[in-house]
């Protein structure tokens, strides 16, 4: 149904600043050179009242920069070029900004919705998707210049427009997502970018909210909102097909109100099992990824918004929802139990790992700092003032499926 | 016992250069500035026969430079800074250089050893550690300057040396190690890298060889050349031991002959399963690592040499020894069937993946070129001409651990 209607909507989505979609190369040399350094222990964090960047270097753990003009990133969230130079950072308004880190400038920004959730990178690097409320659907750009390439309205099945909720990269320039308000599942294979394919799941359950892909690219699961449950496909069968798994998991039989939906991306698969956020519970279940069937829950200090394992997988990281995000709790994963409650700060919105896991860095909003926890002593490292912030990510996802 | 005697022979590992010592930022500024550039995209190729490197862009797919005056480097392998800039090339000279990637120079070599066989960096990227045959043992280096900090002799019960194989960083400064000549495994704890503590596991079967880690740093899996069967260390256990595995593994009971003794830190894990090379057998060997049980294997065309699944553990790809070393085959791993034989070229010695997996490059040595195929389509993307090429190593082995 939806492959009917690419390539609309393009006055939405036209380069609102062309001359800041020059290729990057034709910048990098009229600037001031930068010192010459490798970009593989950079990262980036949102000043989400500030609409800014601070960089960052994790070898340093100190802030190397910042970048300004960035609108709404009230949510916000970021994916990085294939060479780990550039951020494309996904503000709440709808603008779309390549960030080159090494310049500390903006080389390209768009504003290509009105409402959006976020994107994400095709492995080759050469398409960043976003994924949008309003209007709902997904827009495909080219990495390099921001260019729109094609306009892919998510639509009902009476011919609404639908929000579009848990994008995620598949191999061979695919993305998945799920549209809220159709119940239904997307590829798209965007080989020919500006004549995107797409195949449709429908069926797949009541208002997806969010989703996430196994580390191995293998699972899609989406958390449904209106019913109790996940929608899970495998995409490595021959016609990916969605069926439900976890019937107990889910809102629609909770009796405490539910601060702050979790967000599934930060799901932890460890081993064989994955961590899931219970939704309004204080608890992190733990699920067979084998099976996908529960094997067990692990009683936590409040709702879970972001459980996310150590890149080991010897240690998951629990943050909470109001009134308990001044916490945070470890879980040990060999013994399934919490070993540590922590207190790193006022509102933790956010964790990051550093990608070999020694250390993980975490944002206390309220308390305009980032705190570097060492994962093993688990001691502090180092703390940097920042502006209320919230997302923290660094440029190892570039090298990583379905973020 | 190995703990008595630190930092003993200094005179063999003195940096021959002085000059070339100089911190990498003090380089950089008098060198003529390279164009700015992303390096999590980047990698190296050893010219075996001319002791250089040819540098690599996997987005380009191309060379970007060359890199000469490494020596010896017909067995060399190489790991990388935490920020993908710096490679440090292990060559069986003893030589350990530092390469800056991005100035494209030799900034730090020292000759470190008679015979060598490769290192490790710690996941702080503090430390670069090498692995000796001449004289056995291992020295701590720090990585900015490769100044000696610690040398760690390997010896046998009786005193003797022993050659040091199967090196692996752990995490927190660790670094793990097996003794062919003493049958032991170390750990050598480096949190003061001037005076590591080295913990020794004895007994833990006849000349170990080669080893590996897995990719979630738990199991260290070092193979037996002396008897059949591997050694196994569980390193999430609170007093990590050896215990033995795959009993029917090895080349004690071989009847046919080795050409070439696998190279173990190629070993697969994808899923929950291990795919490994049969010694001398024509088969690859699927072990379960919940039980490491062996539970299937796999006819292959030839003695396999390297057996390495692609990111998302969807595939493994196997070469060969000679005779049969011009071809590599591709395992699918849901039906554990071998569906692709390609030939890519004379004398295949090496492969690695791009961090996504969607491109693997292969070594040809005696057709003077590097392979790129497209991991889905198996269709050629690239052909580049390089020297002789060994082994292919990508940045994004910065932010892996073991290797």
């Amino acid at each position: 149904m939806m492959n009917r209607r690419t390539l609309l909507s393009l006055s939405a989505s036209a380069p609102l600043l062309a001359s800041g979609c020059a290729a990057p190369s034709s910048l990098a040399t009229s600037a001031p050179a930068p010192a010459l350094q490798g970009t593989g222990d950079l990262g980036v964090v949102i000043e989400r009242a500030q609409g800014a960047l601070t960089l960052v270097n994790t070898s340093r753990r100190e802030a190397i920069g910042r970048v300004t003009g960035l609108g709404d990133l009230s949510h916000a969230s970021v994916v990085f070029s294939r060479d780990e130079r550039f951020a494309y950072v996904f503000g709440r308004d709808g603008g779309l900004t390549q960030v080159d880190i090494l310049t500390q400038r903006i080389t390209a920004r768009v504003m290509q919705a009105g409402n959006s959730i976020g994107g994400a990178i095709s492995a080759d690097g050469s398409l960043v998707v976003a994924q949008n409320y309003t209007p709902g659907g997904i827009k495909v750009f080219d990495a390099a210049t921001l260019e729109l390439l094609a306009d892919l309205p998510a639509l009902t099945p009476s011919g609404e427009r639908s929000r579009v909720v848990g994008l995620a990269d598949l191999p061979q320039r695919r993305f998945i997502y799920s549209l809220f308000d159709a119940g239904a599942i997307c590829i798209a294979d965007c080989a020919d970018p500006r004549k995107p394919r797409v195949t449709t799941l429908e069926g797949i359950g009541k208002q997806p909210y969010d989703a996430l892909v196994s580390p191995n690219g293998r699972h899609y699961i989406a958390g449904l909102f209106g019913e109790d449950g996940l929608a899970m496909v495998d995409l490595w069968e021959e016609s990916p097909r969605a069926r439900r798994i976890l019937g107990g998991y889910g809102r629609g039989q909770q009796p405490l109100p539910v601060y702050k939906m979790p967000h599934l991306r930060g799901w932890a698969v460890a081993g064989r099992h994955a961590y899931l956020p219970a939704i309004g519970r204080h608890e992190v279940l733990i699920v067979d990824t084998a099976t996908w069937a529960e094997v067990g829950r692990i009683p936590v200090a409040g709702q879970p918004v972001f459980v996310m394992a150590r890149p080991d997988g010897r240690q998951v990281w629990v943050n909470f929802s109001v009134p308990d995000y001044n916490r945070v709790q470890v879980i040990d994963t060999p013994s399934q139990r919490v070993v540590q409650t922590l207190e790193p700060g006022k509102a933790v919105l956010h964790m990051e790992f550093t990608p070999r896991g020694e250390s993980v860095w975490i944002s206390c909003r309220d308390d305009n700092r980032v705190q570097v926890y060492d994962t093993h002593t688990l001691q502090t490292q180092a703390t940097l003032p920042v502006d209320a912030p919230s997302g923290i990510f660094f440029t190892a996802r570039a090298q990583r499926m379905g973020f």
